[in-house]
C-alpha cells in the first residue's frame, strides 16, 4: 500500500485502507511522513459512538488521528521553513487565514477551520502520509524522540487554557482532574511562574501519578457536597481562596467546586468538556466578580511555546508515555484508552 | 430631631427616630448633609423581607439608603479637597485601603469594605448627616441639580460593568434587562463606542421607554425557548453574533440566551442579581471560547468617570427620575419601586 | 490607455504611462476601479526627494498612490464577501499571513508586507486598476461618496495610533501637530471616549480650523523651552498633567514637550515621522513611569473601525476634502501638499 | 544611646547619633529592630554628592538606608498579621492610599509618597528602629537569613521591572548592565518564563560571574557604535530581534544598542538611571512599533512575588552577598559599594 490510512466507517468499524498520497497543492505545503500518533479522548469517543456533537464520518469513511509527529517527505516550491527530512510536531488545524478572527490574532476561533480528521475538514494523521502548510509544523532537535513530539499537541491545549487565564509568577493554582491535559495544564502553570499547583482527582492512582510527576500537592473530593469539597480543599491549601482554577474533567461536581475555591477576583478556565449544560453557581459569580473563560483547542504562538518547553527540556513528557501499538492495531489503542489504560497511548507510524 | 434617620426593623417597619449626629473622626473626614436619596432594588428587598442573602437589621436597626447626594457640612482638620457648602455625589462604601485587593486597584473586592445600610458596616444615607472620607465624595458644579447627582452610583454600577467586558469602539452590544442599570449600562457602552447597542426586556412600556430615552434597537423575546430567542435576536439585528452582553436581569432564560447571541470570542457581564444556581450552558463557553465576568458594585475610577459623564452632559439622567417623595414618606418610594412604578424614585433628604 | 499609471521615475519626473491591466491571481483577488485617490506626505516626500529612507523607485519607475476607494470591477472565483459595481476603500498593503506576527494579529509589522507604492513591493493606486485580495477591500453605502471613502486610510491611521495608547473613556488628551492625521487622531480619541482633546500646532491657521472642525481646545507654543511650552500648556488646560499624548508632528521640540506633559503613568504615541534621532528626557520617561509606543501604519481591525465610524457618519470628514485634482494633473497635487496648501488634496480617477 | 541613627549632613559627613525611638501612632503601625541594611547606588550618590535630584538633607540631618530587614519590636492595638519577634523584609515607600494612583493599584506613583531616607519625607532604615504600617512588612520564615531578607528589595525592583514589560514564557530577553538590578532582573526574568536570558556588560568580571551565577548567556559591547554592537549580540543569540530588553545600565550607548536589537513589536523597559536626556533613536521606535516604559520602583503585589522568590528558595540570593559591616563603619560599607567592589554590600544594624 502507498498511503495506509486507518479509516472509522462506524463505532467499533476501523479499517486499514490504501488512500491517495496526498500532493503539494500549495507552493508552501509539505508532506509530512508521519512517526507517531497520540490517542485523545475525542479519537474514543469516535471509536466508541462513532461521532462526536453530531458529526459523523462521511459514507467514504475518515482517517483519523490528529496527534502526530513525522518527518519531512516532501516540499512545495517555496517552503525555506523546513528541509526534507527534518523532524517535526503537527498542528492538525489550519484556518482561512482571511477572516476578522484569523487577523485578530485568535485563529483557533475561525470557521473556515481544517481540521484533521473532523468529518468535513481534513483527513487525519492515521496515515503513511499528511500534508500541511510549512508553518504549522515545528522542528524538533535530535535530543528529542518523535515519540515526545506527539506532546506538543496536548501540550499546546495546556499552553492555551494557562494562557486563557493568564497566569502570573506567584499564583496558587488548582487543576481539576488529572488526566493527560490537567498534568500537564499543571505543568505548564508552573512554568508561568504558579508558586503552588494542586491537582484535584477522584482516583488515587491518578494522584500518586501527580505526585510522583509533577512534585504537586493533590486533593481528592470526598462524596460530599461541593460546598464542602471547596471548604475541605481550601483547609488542606491553608489559604481562603485560590488565584486560578483550571477545570479539566468537565464533570459537574467539579465545575461547582472549582467556582467555590476561587479567591475574589479569582480567575477559571473550563478546558474538559462534559454534559452540556450544567448547574452554575452565577450569583457566586458576581459577587466574588470571578473570571470565567471557555477555552478551544490552540492558537496563535502555542505550538512554538510547546515545542520550546519540550525541546529545551523544560517539561520532560517521557513518564507520560504509556503505551505504544503499532499501525495495524490501532483499535487496540483506543480500546487501551477507553477503559482508561495508562496516560497517553501512541500508535506507531507506518513502517516499511 | 438633630439628625432624622430613616430605620428599618423588620419586613415592612420603618421608623423615623433622631439619630446622633455623625462626628469627624479621621482629619480627611466630612460631614455630607444629604440631599436626595435614590430607591434601588436592594432598598425594596430589604424592605419587603427585612434582609438580603441571609444579612438581617440588628435589633437597634439599621438606617437605610445608599445612593445619596448632598452638600459639605463639615470638614476635618485635613481635609483639601472639598470645601464646606459644596455639592457632591458620595460613593457609599469604604475599603480598608490595606489589604491586598486594596492595593491592587481593586477595592470593590476589599474583605474590610464598610458600606452604607448594610448590617454590621455603616449606616445608611437616609439621615439628614452622613460621614465619609473626603476622597469618597465627588463635587458636582451648578449645573447639574442634587436631584441627578444622586444617579451617579448607579451610573458608577453601569461604568464598572462596561469596563470587566472592556468594551470597545465599533462593538455591538446587547443588554439584557431594561430598568435604570440596563439603560444605563446602555448608555455607558454608548460611551465607550459601541456603534450598536440593542436593549432586550419583556415589558414593552420598557422597551418604548428605552428607544426613546436611547435611540436604540430593541428586542421582546418570545415564549419560547433560549435557542429560539437567540436566534430571533440575531436576525433582526442581521449579525452571527454580538461582541458583547451585559446581562441585567439576573433571569435564568435571559442568561441563557445571552450566552447563545454571543459571536465565538464575545464577553459577557452579569449585573443582574437571581436565584443563586442557574443551569448554563458551558458546553457552548468552551466552544465559543467567551468571557464571563461577575461584576460587583463599582471600584477604582468608576465614580470619577461616572461625574465626569453626568456633569458634562453626556448623559442626560432627568428623564429617569420618575418621583420624589418626602423624606417622611420614605416608605412610599419603596412600594412604588417594589410595584414596578417609574424607572428612579427618589427621596428627598430631610428638611428644616 | 487600457491601464493609465501615475509612474514616478526621479524627483519631479512623473509620466502617465499605459501599464497592463493587473489580473486576478488568486481566487480570493479583486480588481478595483480607482475613484479618488489621497495626497499624502510620504507621496510629497518621494515626488521632492525621489524616495524614502533610501528606497528609490526602480529604473522601471513606480507607480504612486496608496489612499484609494473605488468600485469593484472584476472578482475571484471564491469571492464571496464583494460583488462586482460595489463601492469601496481599499487597504494597500498586504501581509503574508503566515508568519508569527501575521498569526499574532499584528500584521502591521509583518516582514513579508507588499505595500501599495512602496518600491519592490506592489503597484501604487494610482491607476485606473487596483489588483488586491477581497479581505482589503471594505464596502461603503451609497450614503457615503467616493470621495470620502479616500479618509478610510488615514482615519486607520489614526484609529491605530489611538488604540496603541489604549485611550478610554474619560481621558484628557494632546495632539501634537494638527494635520490630517492629528485632526484624525484627536476625532478618533473622541470617539474612543477622551473628555478633553487639544491640538497644538504652530500654525495658527491650522489651530483656528481645528476649533472649528472639532470644537476641541488648542495650544501655540511659543519660542520658549519645552519645559516653558509644557508649563504653558498645563497652566490653560488646568491640570497638573496629562493622560495621553499623540504626536503627530515628528518635531524634536513637540515630542520633548509631550514627554514633559504627561502625568506619571501617561501615555505617548508616535506618530509622526521627523529626524531619526532626537534629545529624549530619558530620566523623565523613568521617573514618571510613562508609558512609549512607536506606532506603524494600521492592522488588524483599524480598517473596519475606521469604515465604521465614517459610514455611520460619527466622524465627518467632508470639511477636509481642500481640493479634487484630475488624474492627468497628478504632480499638481503633490505640489500643492507640498506647499502646505489645504488639509486633504484628492486626485480623481482615470475618467472614460 | 537608645536609638542609634546613621545620619548624613553633606557630602562624606555621617555622624551616628541618638535620635528618639519611633512610637506607633496609627494602631496599624509596627516598630522595626532593624537587623540588616544594604548599599544601593542612591546612597552612594547621596554619600558623595551630598543630595541627588536636587534634594539635599536638611540642617538637622537625614538619616540615609533604606533596604532593610529586621525583627518586630513592638505592634499597634490593631495589628493582626504580624506578631512581636517574627523576622520580616521591610517595604520602606509609603503612599498616601487616598489618591488616584493609590486607589488604582499604581502607589508607586503616589505624589504624597513617605520614602524612607528621602529628605523631607521619611527617615531612613539605619537606626535601631524603624516605625512603619504593618502591612509594609513581609514576614520570612527560619530558613532565610535576614541577610536574604534585605534582598527583597532589590528584587522587587526588579519584578516590577520586569512586570513593566510584560515578560512571557518562551521570550528572549536580553539585560543591559549587571549589578545587583541588572542581575536579579535576568533571575526574575527567567522566573516569569523568559526561555532565552542574555546579559549585556563591558566588564568582564560581572559577566563572568552572571555566567556562574545564573548560567545565562553574556555579551560585551565593543568600542564601536550601537549599531555595530546591536548586529554582533543578535549574531551571537542566532535571532533577527529580542522580544525584551532590560535597560539596568542608564548608559546612553547601551541605551540605543537596547533600541536597535529590539524585533519588530518588542518591548523596553528602562530601569537605570544616567544622564537626564540621551539621542533616542525615535523612528526606530516607529518603525518598529515598540514599547518603551519607564519603571519606578516597586508597587503592588511585588514584595509579596519578590519574597516568596526569596522563601521558596526559588532564587538564591546568597551569592550576591559581597560583605557585612558594622553600623559603627557604615561609611565604608558606601565606600567600597563607590568603589564598584562586590555585587551588595550590607551593613549589620546595631547590636547590644
Amino acid at each position: 500500500m502507498q498511503n495506509p490510512s486507518a479509516v472509522l466507517y462506524s463505532p467499533g468499524t476501523v479499517k486499514i485502507e490504501d488512500r491517495p498520497i496526498p500532493t503539494i497543492q500549495d507552493p508552501h505545503d509539505v508532506l509530512v511522513r508521519i512517526a507517531f500518533v497520540g490517542v485523545c479522548g475525542s479519537d474514543v469517543h469516535f471509536w466508541k459512538h462513532g461521532g462526536i456533537n453530531g458529526k459523523v464520518p462521511p459514507p467514504t469513511g475518515l482517517i483519523m488521528g490528529h496527534e502526530a509527529s513525522g518527518t519531512i517527505h516532501e516540499i512545495g516550491g517555496e517552503v525555506t521553513s523546513v528541509k526534507v527530512g527534518e523532524r517535526v510536531a503537527i498542528e492538525p488545524g489550519i484556518p482561512c487565514r482571511r477572516c476578522k478572527v484569523c487577523k485578530d490574532g485568535k485563529y483557533n476561533l475561525c470557521k473556515g477551520m481544517q481540521f484533521a480528521a473532523a468529518p468535513g475538514e481534513l483527513p487525519g494523521t492515521l496515515a503513511r502520509f499528511f500534508r500541511v502548510p510549512e508553518d504549522f509544523v515545528y522542528r524538533v532537535p535530535e535530543s528529542v524522540s518523535l515519540e515526545e513530539a506527539v506532546f506538543v499537541e496536548p501540550m499546546s491545549v495546556a499552553v492555551h487554557a494557562v494562557k486563557m487565564v493568564d497566569i502570573r509568577p506567584g499564583e496558587t493554582v488548582v487543576v481539576m482532574g488529572s488526566g493527560t491535559i490537567g498534568l500537564l495544564c499543571a505543568a505548564v502553570a508552573k512554568q508561568f511562574g504558579a508558586h503552588r499547583v494542586m491537582l484535584v482527582d477522584i482516583l488515587d492512582s491518578k494522584l500518586e501519578f501527580a505526585r510522583k510527576y509533577l512534585g504537586c500537592e493533590t486533593f481528592k473530593p470526598g462524596m460530599v457536597s461541593a460546598e464542602e469539597n471547596a471548604e475541605g480543599l481550601l483547609k488542606q491549601l491553608g489559604v481562603d481562596g485560590v488565584d486560578t482554577v483550571i477545570e479539566a474533567s468537565g464533570a459537574a461536581p467539579s465545575i461547582e467546586t472549582g467556582i467555590y475555591i476561587l479567591r475574589p477576583g479569582g480567575k477559571y478556565v473550563q478546558t474538559g468538556l462534559g454534559r452540556p449544560k450544567i448547574e452554575f453557581p452565577i450569583v457566586t459569580l458576581s459577587e466574588k466578580e470571578l473570571l470565567v473563560r471557555g477555552c478551544f483547542r490552540y492558537g496563535s504562538g502555542d505550538y512554538e511555546l510547546a515545542t520550546s518547553l519540550l525541546t529545551r527540556g523544560i517539561i520532560d513528557v517521557k513518564p507520560l508515555i504509556s503505551s505504544i501499538t503499532s499501525f495495524g492495531d490501532t483499535s487496540q489503542a483506543w480500546d487501551k484508552t477507553m477503559r482508561g489504560e495508562g496516560i497517553k497511548n501512541l500508535i506507531r507510524g507506518v513502517q516499511d
